[in-house]
């Protein structure tokens, strides 16, 4: 195997590991902060632009996209958009009184905010697909925050106003996100934890729905499971309504099974989009005919007519519950963000267009302030509107447009309509929105590929379906960062060996014919060195010495020479870094091994460069590749004996080679 | 160029990259947390015994290491720990008892702590080096957190209850790390913390001492400067005692003297560690003879006699204030743990033994629930007493028994003798070792080589000093692990090209002269790909691409065919990792590009092969380095169009070359 080494080593001198020269400190902040906070350079076309006129015209098109795309737009475009935009109207209407009546609103409210922020959002959103409506985990994760300070039901008034205050909070920490640029907070939201927390949100939601469809009146304000449970099964059984359980069943098998045929063949679509909207017709019509209302089947009562009153004075800035409205706000901004940008990205994706996180994130923001101010509470872009928006055909923001404009046509001439609406019909539409939620393949698939990201999916689950919506998300988010915390902390070492008749060096666990050399050790680490790990490698790196050591003793043959460093994966390097690897090298010359470095990378040979540590290591013990550093000692091994080698000699060999 | 390539390609076929056979989920799970948790594989030497006997022997000496070195324990060791002993008992009962002072405890609580640790520590711990006694920082924070909740002037009894408990929970708190084989969690803080945090805990300490040297009365509770500043300033002139000022000046000088001139030449540092006791002496003397105890200069009174009362029925954990007490406790413990295994783990390296820091938890966690029962409060081997015991040529943890025993003589036949002593004497040793703590040359190092870490010491340094002793411990404990974060959330991104005359692919930004491929992208990414990063990827290697055909494009050459991830650097992936890297090939394949691979790690290619990514973009596409990577996309530019390549066509080139 020697000569393989040796043909190299004759063939061309060792290249040298170049030290990149010394950036001034200020230029090189810039850059980072450029690329931590603008990695997407969104301003790159303004800054081609030589006039300031058509500088401001970009400009504005950036932060208005609508005037960007508007002049484009053709007819053929709003024919796609009109049949889009009443097909998402059609679920707008009962979804949006279903999931106020989850966050302990008026029904009401639930229409007015399928009005206006879907307004603001054709305006300022870059997706074309994300329908706008409100979302039921935020919608139940409103009703448990606020609902444990003030009663929606003894204080209506004042719940109202904490409910837009927190609105108010949520868009302003959203769109602050977009603006200041720290869009990637979303990105700790893994997929993994998403998958678990919808499901278990969606679990809870379930549950929820019971007290609708069996007609309880006394409901426990918990929202985990044992909570429920005990609250339904304590109740005697003259409690449950059978009427109002029967119409349940009845609905959500009708949902259930539109929704599986929609599923297997695609022309079945538009059952599945408009079978919510008839579920409602269907249900306030039986209700109107039977006087069920009088049997135990609650109806949504009479709907105020008229259009989103201003709510600027209810904004409760000076309420002694403010921290729980903000509080409530920055927690149900964030998910409902979450949700909002990956559902926008998802369907740019299938689209092939491209999605600016931060911009959404202040188009989010603006639309749940405006709203906050015009009796909305909180909006996102929901999975369930969006994919039938997208499956409608919509072109552009248009359709929601023409969504705001049928559920303006509703507020003002159809409220009445509403009034023999059950309530578990619309219990039933949010059940089969939520089942559908409810994501087990994507946690199987998460156990098969990788077991820690199902602990994180599962982790969210438990957390929300036993604990609470926010225990979930807490435990999701902690189990996640320890895992990256673990990553940095206890990076994986490992032996290299050479892939037999080449040049190549590989890790002998991942490659088991790769063979090791005589008297030299190829240490491999897989991470950065920062001041979390430093203190480990040292004692890791000691002990692979000493093993090394020990194995070749035991064998009788050569003894342990060179220890290689393969640097080529360690990133960047702490200060705490360099004193372990200083420390490494007192260790190894201790025991008369010589330290070699291989590949050091352009940020660390940088601070090796600054703390005299190359100096320590001598300049001609670093090489480019881990093969050329074996090369070197090899010939060491050949012609001289190491122990004794100066640097004067090493520096002859370079030259000689 | 290309020819270089093509002999390659035509010399040897491509090597394969293996996918290591899957193991067993337990199998992975065990040698995991093996790993995470016992790293150094302490029980190595147990297993190979074969006799139950030696095993238990072996068991008992790991955990009680005065068994393990007792037996080869010699007199000549004897006649040096002695001499050692004796000389940092002479630093022990001035520092015991001024640090006694800077908890707001008795004086004698103090010297109680010099007497039982440091016989537990001598049993149990591991460093040959580390002097037990009672440290500065951990004495101000008892004092600044526990003197919130109670006075120790009003209400002296609760307060040393409160002090004992929380002594008791730092050594609870401190043992289970040890035992968990959590002590890494010490490790997150830093060095550069540790420096800017222990300058700023001395400032503080420091700023604390006026009150004793101006012979003030009353003083601030808070220990920003602000506050002392302004509680020194606001009292009128006629309050500082120009007598105690002075003497505490004159000490003063002399303690630093004699450090200076010990620093300079290493056989002054007998006078150094002498100066503390003699200070005392002759500032006891001076007052006895003076009486100057009538003319503003406080003393410390009477001692009681006696060796240290049991304290079990003090431990107060029916208190209301428990709370707080365990707060301190743990935050104490760790601070106080944090200081006692770096001072261990720096000696040991100069004497080149090992320590094992979750071994020495425990014997700090067992020595302080042991005081805590005996009337000590915290303890943990101080930096100033360990350097003394080392410079004066210890030899055994038995220089801590003899000096326990010389507290032990203090404290049943000398405490009378420190009735004159000036409280100003003890301000003034308090002082003298704090200003040898500010470390301004470790700070400008950290300057010089890591601006970032730079940044940390500062956040603890002013946090200390303008907020408290927390807020500047989170502040850097915060910022360090920001920048963790970031290292993963902002992974860095480069091209790679080959070095000239050679097969080697490096960064272009580190090698200039390193030229790119015609038609080949090669992109290096340094991190591994988690959740956190996975978008930012995204967007930033489709910037790359976008960038690279522009670029092409606007030369007027040939466009972009290939894409060659080099994924050498990415340690670990998870699933958003694994569906970003769809992304990204979903991408590549609209634009009419080839992804290739190149090197991908073991536990990438298991997880790419689980989750099928591998059959989509083809096993023949993923080379075991950069160069056969190359090498096989030149052979297609050169041989046919890469857009119109089907897969069989590229298995037929690998079988080919």
């Amino acid at each position: 195997m020697g000569t393989a080494f040796d043909d190299t080593s004759r063939s061309r001198q060792p290249h040298r590991v170049a030290i990149p020269p010394a950036k001034p400190f200020l230029q090189t902040l810039k850059s980072n902060l450029k690329e931590t906070l603008f990695p997407d350079d969104p301003f790159r076309e303004l800054k081609k632009q030589p006039s300031a006129s058509r500088k401001l015209l970009l400009g504005l098109q950036y932060f208005i996209p609508i005037l960007e795309w508007a002049p484009r737009y053709t007819f053929a475009f709003f024919r796609a958009d009109l049949v889009a935009g009443i097909t998402i109207a059609s679920l707008a209407v009962p979804q949006g009184i279903s999931y106020a009546q989850l966050a302990s609103l008026p029904p009401i409210v639930g229409l007015y905010s399928s009005f206006v922020p879907p307004l603001v959002y054709a305006m300022l959103g870059s997706s074309r697909d994300v329908a706008v409506g409100t979302v039921a985990v935020a919608s139940l994760l409103i009703s448990t925050m606020l609902g444990k300070e003030v009663s929606p039901v003894e204080n209506p008034k004042l719940y109202f106003q904490l409910a837009v205050t927190a609105t108010f909070f949520a868009g302003v920490f959203e769109a602050s996100l977009g603006f200041l640029r720290l869009g990637f907070i979303v990105d700790f939201l893994s997929h993994a934890t998403i998958v678990g927390f919808m499901s278990g949100a969606a679990t809870v939601v379930c549950l929820q729905q019971l007290k609708g469809i069996l007609g309880l009146v006394h409901f426990t304000h918990e929202t985990d499971i044992v909570s429920v449970m005990r609250s339904i099964f304590t109740q005697t059984h003259q409690q449950w309504r059978w009427e109002s359980g029967i119409l349940g069943c009845c609905f959500l098998f009708f949902l259930l099974t539109t929704r599986y045929f929609s599923k297997r063949k695609s022309y079945f679509f538009w059952i599945n989009a408009m079978a919510p909207l008839t579920s409602v017709v269907l249900g306030s019509v039986l209700v109107y005919f039977t006087h069920a209302e009088k049997h135990g089947v609650q109806v949504i009562g009479n709907l105020k007519k008229g259009l989103n009153p201003l709510s600027i004075t209810d904004l409760a800035f000076g309420s002694p519950h403010l921290m729980v409205a903000i509080k409530t706000g920055i927690i149900t901004g964030i998910i409902a963000l979450a949700e909002g940008v990956a559902v926008g990205r998802s369907f740019a994706q299938y689209k092939n267009y491209h999605i600016d996180g931060n911009k959404e994130m202040i188009a989010f923001g603006t639309m749940n302030i405006v709203g906050s101010l015009t009796s909305c509470y909180l909006t996102s872009g929901p999975f369930s509107r969006t994919a039938v928006n997208y499956n409608a055909g919509c072109k552009t923001a248009v359709s929601n447009i023409v969504m705001a404009v049928a559920v303006m046509f509703t507020l003002l001439f159809l409220t009445p309509l509403f009034h023999y609406t059950p309530l578990v019909v619309l219990s039933s539409i949010i059940m089969a929105a939520m089942l559908g939620l409810i994501d087990y393949e994507a946690a199987f698939h998460l156990w098969k590929v990788d077991k820690y990201d199902f602990a994180v999916c599962l982790g969210a689950y438990v957390g929300v379906v036993f604990g609470s919506v926010e225990t979930g998300l807490v435990i999701a988010v902690a189990i996640s960062l320890v895992r990256m915390l673990l990553f940095l902390a206890r990076p994986k070492t490992g032996l290299l060996g050479n892939i037999p008749n080449s040049m190549i060096y590989r890790s002998m666990d991942q490659y088991p014919n790769a063979e090791s050399v005589p008297g030299v050790m190829i240490l491999q680490i897989d991470a950065p060195v920062y001041f979390a790990n430093a203190n480990y490698l040292r004692e890791r790196i000691s002990r692979w010495i000493d093993e090394e050591e020990d194995k070749l003793k035991s064998r009788g043959g050569s003894s342990l020479q060179f220890v290689i460093l393969d640097m080529t994966s360690i990133g960047n390097i702490d200060t705490s870094g360099i004193s372990m690897l200083e420390e490494v090298k007192k260790n190894t010359d201790r025991k008369e091994l010589k330290l070699v470095l291989a590949n050091p990378r352009s940020e660390v040979i940088k601070k090796l460069d600054k703390s005299q540590f190359i100096k320590t290591i001598g300049q001609e013990w670093i090489y480019l590749t881990v093969a050329e550093a074996v090369a070197a000692c090899n010939y060491m091994l050949h012609t001289c004996n190491p122990k004794h080698v100066t640097t004067a000699e090493a520096n002859g060999q370079d030259s000689n080679v």
